[in-house]
């Protein structure tokens, strides 16, 4: 049973100190290691584990072709300002490779984790002869495997490591007790900047979970594009979450007076507290003009784009 | 070379007259045969025929099972109110065993076309022993047909039927010197009620058209409830068109708290003069959502519902 520690009761600097003291009491003399994805829990555990352990934390970047765009860059100089050095690991090959001929969304799911975990962070971890992980576990994913809504989250069974005691491999997770809000108040009195906690969320399996269908490195071009326009549009709305879909079907176009048997990408925009419910955000026609005027100039290949006009439940806020 | 008669130069009644006169004139004592769609220019064509020619003049309605809701009964019965019989052709199952398996836009249309022309309306006017085929080609259908953006408008050609010596078969378009202005201004004159007039535009393959991929049976049942829901809601709009296509694509959904891999429903409604451009109506976002409730809860197994917002070009107002 962890004890949760609220947003409230949190006493930043305090809870730093503390788990800077545990994590080199664990670590010792050794190393630990993470995988950092830019996301706040992740970025969070980053700079705690360097505040503790400084070099002896070695922190990747693994690259999977499925980020935003510039992503792996924007993480890296980020964390350069920061003072902690991220190491990419440009693992596309192996991701593309892992989702060819995959349509079925959870099947996609399954091909990102097995790839990241079981290939990709199991080599890094083999290979860097650390026997400390560190990770950015927190209490609602602890919840969230426990009512069967999410995987493991602990990375050893991710990895198909048996025991701790087999391998002598010890998993570090000083965020356990927090829930999001706890995370952002830790994070910020680490120095995140605001950026961080800015970024609208994203889904685990990236761009895969943003094309219906095959995730090609050329269609996960064309959703990645539309994902730049999209967020630089819909930056200002203050709404919860906005996301570009690609879809699989294919609609009649028509460019240059010719037809054109062309692509469609799904713009959805989110109203929600907490992402149980969600209603779509009442954009003026005018945006949702101007996301399909510059979408179907700039991506190539689109030549029709729609607007989510449906609400959780039953839509979901993410497609696949 | 056609002589073409504007909207404005044409006077109903004297048209009417010299169009009956030289009907009766063509088919003297002998049958006609004509396949009526409840469109305009079919629907004038059926009431001029019947003038000049009353019983000798046969209408069939061809219901093929693409069409919307109730529509061969609504027909029947609005031509059975102007005195005119129609038999309807149940020819639902030679359609949906043509369209087995195909999911090209391209070869739906091909399929519908050669059954509707080759087998079931070929087999009706050989039964029928009519040596005259009244048509409702207007001037349009032939400008099209010459710039090859449409088929041969000739019947006989589709017929497959050499050359009409060879059978003495004999094609009768008295609306060929018209375009839609003109042949409008005829019906009225024919006594055509305003619900001839008022329906909007609806595609030749009918409900094929509007889905993506195959048109099962119980795809086309799942579009025409959704069609039903979006022609009632939309009908006050003055909008130019407007219309529902369900998609191939399948999108995550949630119902009763459980995950549902459910389809989706894209509504499109246009503001347009002509066709050729056209731009999404504005409609107010109160509508939109009432469409989306009302169709995730009303068609089975839809969980998402989009509003196109592309305009044409390089949209198209119709998907497939």
């Amino acid at each position: 049973m962890i004890k949760e520690i609220t947003a409230k009761q949190l006493h930043s600097a305090r809870f730093i100190e503390e788990k800077i003291a545990e994590l080199r009491d664990a670590v010792g003399s050794g190393t630990a290691i993470n995988a950092l994805s830019g996301g706040v829990d992740s970025s969070t555990v980053t700079m705690l584990g360097h505040r503790a352990l400084g070099d002896r934390l070695k922190t990747v970047f693994i690259e999977n072709g499925l980020m935003r765009d510039g992503e792996p860059k924007r993480v890296a100089r980020l964390f350069a300002k920061l003072g902690v050095r991220v190491e990419i690991v440009d693992a596309r090959k192996e991701f593309f490779r892992a989702l060819e001929g995959i349509t079925d969304p959870e099947e996609k799911r399954e091909a990102i984790t097995q790839t990241f975990y079981k290939k990709v962070f199991g080599r890094i971890v083999k290979r860097s002869r650390s026997r400390h992980l560190l990770q950015g576990t927190i209490l609602t994913d602890v919840d969230e495997t426990v009512a069967g809504i999410k995987r493991q989250h602990n990375v050893f069974e991710q990895l198909g490591i048996d025991t701790q005691a087999a391998f002598g491999y010890r998993i570090l997770e000083p965020l356990i007790q927090l829930r999001k809000d706890g995370v952002r108040k830790v994070g910020r009195a680490l120095g995140l900047p605001a950026e961080v906690f800015e970024r609208i969320p994203f889904p685990g399996p990236a761009l895969a979970a943003r094309v219906i269908g095959e995730a090609t490195p050329e269609r996960i071009e064309c959703v990645r594009k539309a994902t730049t326009i999209v967020e630089r549009i819909l930056a200002g709305t203050g709404a919860f979450q906005y996301l570009a879909i690609l879809h699989d079907d294919h609609v009649t176009g028509i460019r240059g007076g010719k037809r054109e048997f062309g692509r469609q990408i799904e713009v959805r925009c989110w109203e929600s507290l907490d992402a149980r419910k969600a209603t779509p955000t009442r954009l003026p026609f005018d945006v949702l003009e101007a996301l399909a005027r510059e979408i179907t100039r700039k991506v190539p290949g689109v030549v029709s784009v729609t607007y989510n006009v449906a609400s959780k439940p039953p839509s979901t806020i993410e497609a696949v």
